[in-house]
């Protein structure tokens, strides 16, 4: 499926000189939304994996049903002071700015095989911070998964050996 | 299945007096939350839905399992300034303050049958703002559903004539 025909190219947003990449339009298509999530639901099953890590809020977009289709956890991760019982935090740099990512502290059990899913891999920074979440709650990273990459900003390089899976490539 | 042993009670969170009701143990755990999904999707199927819609950042949680599961399109009520196109807004007030949620102005199409899905029905504040938002795209709103209600804080009363499904009620 050529799913870039329901990707919407928004000019100069959030701040001039960017292209955002908008995948409301997929997710209003039903067909082509759920193709999507099971292309990664298919990728999950190679990997054997216990859990779902998704950063909010389009994380939740696709990795809930991820997590959904194959009857397994999602853990979220969120912003500082959205999760209500005791965390672990990360500060980390985004695409236009600083900001702190939380995990529940009892997300994740030691060992636990972890597929991070969100809908944009641009610079990298908001995954490398998820893999770290995940690595200090002694989860094992098993793959990353988006549905959009933006190959000039060259995140792939952030996530090391993690192996990713992207479905559309700007 | 007994929902609530899969919900943590938070004392005075996010203030003083408050029992938060964590919704998170139960996404953890694979074949919880994949039940509780599934009573919704019976629901909604009843109601010959065209489309989901959820406000952020729980609606999301829940409802895009939803959308999946039927194959039909999500369509995401944000906090102004996150929707990257032309969008409508309501004000509404909140069980703790006040704010503006928006949708994208083709989110919608008209006649189409909604079903409305968040984690939680309290004062019913959110929910009334995103049926005024899927009402003035000229959607109709055929249900909603939730995971949990909180039935002393008298949310169902705004949403007058519509159906609801709630799993738990506290």
């Amino acid at each position: 499926m050529d799913y870039k025909e329901h990707i919407a190219i928004v000019q100069d947003w959030p701040k001039e000189g960017v292209q955002f990449k908008d995948i409301t339009p997929l997710m209003d298509n039903g067909p082509a939304f759920k193709s999507a999530v099971d292309e990664i639901v298919e990728y999950a099953k190679q990997l054997e994996i216990d859990i779902v890590v998704g950063p909010e809020a389009r994380g939740f977009i696709v990795g809930c049903p991820v997590s959904y289709a194959l009857e397994i956890g999602f853990a979220p991760v969120r912003k500082e002071g959205k999760l209500p019982r005791e965390t672990i935090k990360v500060d980390y740099g985004l695409e236009y700015g600083k900001d702190v990512l939380t995990i529940h502290k009892d997300a994740i059990k030691p060992g636990q095989r972890v597929l991070i899913v969100d809908d944009l891999l641009a610079t990298g920074g908001t995954i490398e911070a998820t893999i770290d979440l995940v690595e200090q709650l002694g989860g094992e990273v098993a793959g990353c998964a988006f549905l959009i990459e933006l190959t000039y900003l060259n995140g792939r390089e952030k996530l090391k050996n993690n192996d990713v899976l992207t479905l559309m490539q700007y």
